[in-house]
């Protein structure tokens, strides 16, 4: 008998009819002969409901608050899924995050986990119940109810499966797997098998938006099978594993897109220690993310720098930046908007030399101008004219033979 | 300074408007120097909203996960006075009962309080917080929660209060207080400034819906001043307080009215042992509450049976009865429907001789015939027909002077 982990989010459980699509492939897992845990977030649009109650009497609630507030949400699914399982004749038990023992730190509204109580799951286990447990929630040491931030659902289902040491857990989205690139996008986009957790994190940081990283580290540090797959099918999914030695053999995994790039230039700045680093810590303060990173010197000697944000932070930045260059009487930064960023990932690039030749070479065949460009051990990403951005992504799909099931032992 | 428990209904915190209102009363007591703890019910229609999904996944649904889901809605109310509070400036805290260490029995949807811990609660107030707890529920020893019933709410402030040894437990609903008739009715009804909790307890059975009669008695059993007012204004309330001398002096109360009682009449039973027995056990059995009892013997020599259950469980009693007479041979039940119920109660009735009789005349001096009489210690009630309910409270409330202040050492 094997134990599974099922964790379905929001619009999975959306509304009483998505509750009884679930509730019965939750029964179906148990009547396989599985022990079946069940992670819920709260229904879609009903976290946004709440935080519109609390809005409308304060706008910058305290975090303890707001979590005692939000994590009603999950509550709500919970206790839902469980009467309509014992509607349809089974047993089942719905649990909060702390009466589970889902213990985290303090950190409201994006605590982290440190420990998790298993005495109270496998008993329920034991005698013969689905258990259902909120995910995003936790409580603290001192009984406070904590949740884990935006998608914490996904870490909650992970780490419930690593204390439980489950044989599987699968998380149930809108989608039904990890894919060679968006299928909306690339038409022969191919539903991978599998991918290795290293790979499953670039592409989530990459815009692949199918799990939350935080659970795909979780998962990979304690060895949790994984599966992503959709609740709306019976479609197998995506396994995210360990890397293998036959992982290795492909070149190239998945490609991706991120639109709404913009990219800030900052000419002819002063050549003097400490000045790039006062530029990022005043793009910091403002709460803004940059992602690539270009300086290079000038013909006139002077470092030029440039680097991208996401559309939300670049004014912001662009301001915080302006300050700076006006104290030391130099240009103003320029920001670009419309830009994108195509990556290729895949743990072959370690052992295949040249991948980053072709990628280049691929785009400029292809009339695609590199912008700037960005690697890491396992990735390569170009930023691009946002108008390119679909053509660059099937022409890196294309290239690297993506929508073909690779060959075995190639 | 005093500590201070006040209870908000589910209308009290029917919006965020009314929340506001709300927080700015707690406040202004905080302000005046007291430790406050606020215990809050579900906004008005919250939990009928949460029961409508229950049923539409599970029309019968367990009452642990019943619970589990309805108990959110008093967590809403708190977390949302909390943030409320602490935006106009001042510290709060919300709890949900199994936070706070309300420890009930098991008995899902309608558990009773078996313990409270005070130490949360009174670090926070030490700490200068407003301390908000949810009403109606609690948690047993398992650590599911548990709900107390209808009303429950009004147990929890109580009780809270008798544990922290509160000076005063405010109890806070959409009427001003107790008065010495409903003044919908009879227009020259009094507020009473005070009343005993054993005459409280007598209004709260006879259909005068201030507060509920099991918080009326925890009060009385653990010596909690206890009050009923108004939080859409600044009114003094009714105190609830422990029977003085003073009081004996006093006839009459108040005058309560219960609307559609029906009589059921059973004639001409079999003389034996045990009949009356079995035709209430029937009668219970289908959950019908039964209030005033009459039997006689008939001209015959055979028993007549009358008493008087609500409208709601008049066909089910029925029922119940005519398979037992069909056994016997014995007259098919007969059933009143349009009967009420005008009582007077007052624990002056022990020391007045005579008041019965009064009763008795007053009504039939204004035509006003009476079919079924009850008698307790500090009541009388009298069952007469619907159509003169009405006027039969008004001809009791001028009667006894009740729209008169009492004379002092009267």
């Amino acid at each position: 008998m094997a134990l599974i982990v099922h964790k379905y989010g929001g619009t999975s459980v959306g509304s009483t009819e998505r509750i009884k699509v679930v509730a019965e492939r939750v029964v179906k897992a148990k009547k396989e002969g599985n022990s079946v845990v069940v992670v819920v977030s709260a229904q879609s649009g009903m976290t946004d409901k709440l935080i519109a109650m609390a809005n409308e009497v304060n706008t910058d609630p305290h975090g303890r608050e707001y979590d005692q507030l939000v994590s009603v949400g999950e509550q709500i699914s919970a206790a839902l899924l469980a009467m309509t399982i014992q509607n349809m004749g089974h047993k089942a038990i719905s649990f909060t995050g702390g009466q589970v023992g889902i213990l985290t730190d303090s950190a409201h509204t994006n605590a982290r986990i440190q420990e998790i109580e298993t005495n109270r799951v496998a008993d329920e286990l034991d005698q013969g119940n689905i258990v259902i447990v909120t995910g995003f929630q936790g409580v603290d040491i001192h009984g406070n109810i904590t949740t884990l931030g935006r998608g914490g659902s996904d870490t909650s289902a992970v780490a419930i499966a690593a204390v439980l040491k489950a044989d599987l857990c699968e998380i149930y989205t809108d989608v039904d797997g990890v894919y060679t690139a968006d299928p909306r996008i690339v038409k022969d986009a191919r539903k991978l098998e599998q991918i290795s957790a290293e790979e499953m994190l670039e592409m989530a940081n990459l815009g692949a938006k199918v799990l939350q990283s935080r659970s795909v580290e979780f998962a990979s540090r304690y060895n949790v099978p994984l599966c992503v797959r959709s609740s709306f099918n019976y479609e197998p999914g995506t396994m995210i594993v360990q890397e293998t030695d036959e992982m290795e053999e492909i070149k190239i995994t998945g490609v991706t897109l991120a639109r709404d790039q913009v990219r800030v230039n900052v000419f002819d700045l002063p050549d003097k220690p400490g000045i790039v680093a006062k530029i990022f810590k005043a793009v910091a303060v403002e709460g803004v993310n940059v992602d690539m990173i270009v300086q290079a010197k000038n013909a006139r000697g002077g470092p030029d720098l440039s680097f991208t944000v996401e559309k939300a932070g670049a004014k912001k930045a662009q301001a915080a930046i302006e300050q700076i260059t006006s104290e030391l009487n130099a240009t103003a930064p320029a920001i670009e908007e419309n830009m994108a960023k195509v990556s290729a990932v895949g743990i072959g690039m370690r052992s295949h030399a040249g991948i980053a030749a072709e990628v280049f070479e691929s785009l400029g065949d292809n009339g695609i101008n590199i912008e700037m460009i960005s690697t890491s051990e396992i990735k390569i990403s170009c930023l691009i004219n946002q108008d390119k951005a679909e053509q660059a992504l099937r022409v890196l799909h294309s290239h690297f033979n993506l929508g073909e099931e690779p060959a075995k032992n190639a």
